[in-house]
């Protein structure tokens, strides 16, 4: 049906910033993951058992019948002010007191981190980050040219008190996840948000919490939100990949007044708004009555894979191997004994079958790269079992070596 | 409900480029045009009764009851396959062989300009533009920090032989609009679209093809694309906010597979990638036998709405005012005596209920401000007469002073 590619181009003359953007390591190993023997435990997808099908087509079905002109139309850059409200309502309900003004809806929260580098990255100036940190964040940053430096990290996730004051003093925004990491799975303590918060506070430091996995909580909701402890300069991203479905691309910030003014008018020239069919089907899932057992559900189902991944490692790894135990989220962190290189180790997993991702491309400077990252979320137990004692064995023979 | 709003704002410390971007006139605009008394001729939308509200009921169902765990999952930034070659099957067919690869699925065609703001306009390095041209390009652009420089135009639209040869290859990249350009509703002969093939070609500048309105045609479809020209450096964005519905925010690039492979990167640090189920339900619209009829449906209705304007600036105008007469699109384009200030005059219009869009933030540069955009795609008939004779008679008053 298609005509042959043309190969003709005539040469690009990209700007300077495109320079900063590579291919994501983590797109190149999920090329691999799609071949049908392959254990994956690389993907950051969530369970797509988890999906609520059946009220999305209730959902889409019933905004087209009420109002489809409208729900079709170009609408305000902001949201859907229905929508808003219900965040703003969730967000006080949960300690943080917010106004459906101070939301803006936008195309999952990869969108956030774009327009908050766009707003607040300075080229060549400094930009905190974790040591690691989320890899999808790095790289919306980096076409923005700052210069990353980074917060050292304990098991306790960021140490606040290493922060540099100086530093902080320079950097405009601090980048964080607090809650169930990505990549590590840690959830910063009460002490330390508020010791952050205090910290900013005094360096005139932006916050950017990133909370994707906030709901995705197996015993105990996570400690409030970093906006609950410094609400007048944080900018909080949430998503509804995780909650309800990733395809949506839909996601939201809260943030003061003023910061959210900024980026409507950095969003407007971005891509005008996020759609308003998506938003109205969206806002008619979370406000129902049956939102909350939908939540539960995910929740005991990603506490059950942790469970069976965290006895696997615990089954078969050798000594001088250490991982973290997260409280939710999707992720578990594998530091190995220190001459271990979890990158080169990688096509030698991928030889017998097993996929995950190395560590370094989470980390903006010096990488450790004797960790790695592992997802227990969409594997079927057998095969996270399967999985992690293959990862044993070989991580066994090098110690051998 | 909610909380009041918290007052409480740290310092925001922006980045450089955010000073660029104002909120648009045009968004401030339409808050006015909320007034139901109100003749608004200044608005962008595509008319809402042109919506296939129904197909897009059964195109949702029909998707999420077959696979609605894939519709509803991340997928690939590059866009969803079977859209990608219907699009190239159809750009195929007008003459510019395409190949699939050679597609990217945007989040409607300001996503698409912010990407190539990304990619090309270099900080303080110059960029082509027409004068005017499309505002939501200026401030997808301006956000990047290049310099503007204007290609002159004449009633026939851009003038490829004004272009300056040194500036062009210091540029590079030029935007323009060759089918019912947003504001001046003019398009580019075949003629200027070969010669500025050529003077692309030898330059070594790129074009960037906004085409959102082509599909919009009243009596004859426009001339091939520029992309049919110059395959080898042009870089076409397309949309379905007029074909289809804008509230979507669906569109799609179409260049050279090496161009495209860097605005993959760029959109993967964007936003990941356009709404799946979104990408697929649009699918089976366009791909549908039906499809081909509803354009024609919507063509007729805007060819009605102009022909409606335009006799009534025949019947009303005095002497001395110009306009643009449109083989398509939305938008129509008056110029006014060169010392009449269209943009001075706004406040008196609202006074007498009728909205437009002054000429002025359309250029880039010295804004020609006896010019101005008028709209007919929304307003019925009997409005669009009354709003003209209202215009024409402030316009009457102005000459007499």
């Amino acid at each position: 049906m298609n005509a042959p590619v043309t190969e003709l181009t005539a040469p690009l003359r990209p700007a300077r910033r495109t320079e900063q953007v590579k291919s994501s390591m983590i797109r190149e190993i999920l090329k691999v993951t799609q071949r049908p023997d392959m254990i994956s435990l690389a993907g950051g997808l969530p369970a797509p058992q988890t999906f609520p099908v059946e009220a999305m087509r209730a959902a889409f079905d019933a905004v087209l019948a009420h109002d489809g002109a409208g729900a079709l139309q170009y609408s305000t850059t902001e949201g859907y002010t229905p929508l808003r409200e219900w965040i703003a309502a969730t967000e006080t309900a949960r300690g943080a007191p917010t106004h459906a003004d101070e939301v803006l809806i936008v195309a999952g929260s990869q969108q956030a981190l774009d327009l908050v580098g766009k707003a607040f990255a300075e080229t060549g100036a400094p930009l905190l980050v974790e040591a690691p940190s989320y890899l999808g964040a790095l790289q919306a940053f980096s076409v923005f040219e700052p210069v990353f430096r980074t917060i050292p990290t304990d098991e306790g996730g960021l140490i606040p008190q290493a922060i540099d004051a100086a530093l902080a003093r320079d950097a405009r925004i601090a980048y964080v996840m607090p809650n169930f990491s990505n990549p590590t799975g840690r959830t910063l303590s009460v002490e330390r948000r508020a010791a952050l918060a205090q910290s900013a506070r005094a360096t005139g430091l932006w916050l950017v919490e990133d909370d994707p996995y906030g709901e995705l909580w197996y015993r105990a909701a996570p400690p409030p939100s970093l906006r609950t402890w410094a609400p007048e300069r944080t900018i909080r991203i949430c998503s509804f990949s995780k909650v309800l479905a990733p395809g949506l691309r839909l996601g939201y910030v809260v943030a003061p007044r003023a910061c959210i003014d900024l980026l409507v008018r950095l969003k407007q020239a971005t891509d005008l708004h996020t759609a308003t069919l998506t938003q109205r089907a969206a806002h008619r899932i979370v406000a129902s009555p049956d939102f909350p057992a939908h939540l539960a559900r995910v929740r005991a189902r990603y506490a059950e894979q942790c469970r069976v991944m965290l006895a696997a490692l615990e089954q078969s790894m050798p000594a001088g191997v250490e991982w973290t135990r997260p409280d939710g989220g999707m992720f578990v962190w594998l530091t190995l004994p220190a001459h271990v290189d979890a990158t080169a180790l990688l096509a030698r997993a991928i030889e017998r079958n097993v996929v995950y991702v190395p560590g370094e491309p989470f980390y903006a400077l010096s990488p450790a790269r004797n960790t790695l990252r592992l997802s227990f979320v969409t594997v079927p137990p057998a095969a996270i079992e399967r999985g992690v004692r293959t990862l044993a064995e070989l991580i066994q023979e090098q110690l051998r070596c």
